[in-house]
């Protein structure tokens, strides 16, 4: 897994050596030792390189943002959350490529698909945790949406045990009550507020 | 170091083994076997283990929130957020602790303190990146602040160019033009909105 070709080492920034530690098939653990702006004599630190992903908000008609419930592991719960999915080869991805990710995803996931005349609208990036990993997503607002015909297809390597449209007042709640508790929605509810898309006030 | 304390196996999560690939000074991987809610028989994850840690929103009389701007070796970046810090042994943390770790990372990260009859407000956690990862973060609003006498004291280990405070609209804008695209800062500011402690409308 190389360092994302999204991060190029910008002026000021150069990788001096690095130190492998382990590589799984989701993640690797890698020591750089890098000049930074700041510290021209370089600096150590431990990044966990993860692949990029797509994050999506299904917005019906009505207004209302579709989520699902998952069982996440890591954490030992089951959550509220935005769909979302890996790329699999970012270096490679077009925005088109982007795009078709995220609508295969909201359909996998969710079983909603965008309706006549709905399309996507990029909302930037953001990174999970810069203090330890690379990882960062692309958001996508899809509207507006509908169920499917076709209804989800989750895979196996997912545990997603329902699906479900909610109402500003309802994500409002949620928030405010730490139901919704994840980087991705929340992230993606302030995307969507500063954007106009949705109100939470 | 141990699964976090905060996420006990709660009823339908069950350890089955475990098998540790890497441990460091600020992360462990390890992937876990385990029984889920929804998969009796069992499955394998493998998991990044962080410290928890605590993230401040530092706001003014005004209503303006105080972001530094801090370099972040993983991203080979330099970006607006807002302060935070690891919490050492979050198992034997009391709200109180937490609270003094808030307070002593805004003042160090930024330079501000509470005003007279200011206040911390707990607004919950949040998972970073629970696809991966235990780490979760408590949020903090505290308010009012105000620059301190003694101004601020980053540590070695951290990379803080600048600090400034920035009004509503400014981070609407900020956010809407990918300027702010972190999960702490963006997560914030939805549960600062859904709170009714910012608008970003």
């Amino acid at each position: 897994m190389k360092f994302s070709s999204f991060l190029p080492d910008t002026p000021g920034w150069e990788m001096i050596g690095e130190e492998a530690h382990y590589a799984g098939a989701h993640l690797s653990v890698v020591t750089h030792h890098v000049r930074t702006p700041s510290r021209k004599g370089g600096r150590r630190w431990t990044v966990v390189h993860r692949k990029a992903a797509v994050v999506v908000a299904p917005l019906t008609a009505e207004g209302n943002l579709v989520l699902i419930r998952q069982e996440r592991v890591p954490i030992r719960a089951t959550i509220w959350e935005v769909p979302a999915g890996q790329i699999d080869d970012e270096g490679k991805c077009e925005v088109a490529d982007m795009e078709a990710v995220a609508l295969s995803e909201m359909r996998e996931e969710t079983g909603y698909e965008l309706a006549i005349g709905g399309g996507l609208v990029p909302l930037g990036d953001f990174f999970t945790s810069p203090g330890f990993t690379d990882e960062h997503s692309y958001f996508f607002l899809a509207q507006p949406v509908q169920p499917g015909a076709a209804g989800h297809a989750h895979q196996e390597s997912e545990a997603i045990l329902d699906c479900q449209a909610f109402t500003p007042r309802q994500l409002r709640e949620m928030i405010a009550a730490n139901e919704i508790r994840d980087a991705n929605t929340l992230s993606m509810c302030a995307k969507l507020v500063a954007g106009g898309f949705l109100s939470l006030s």
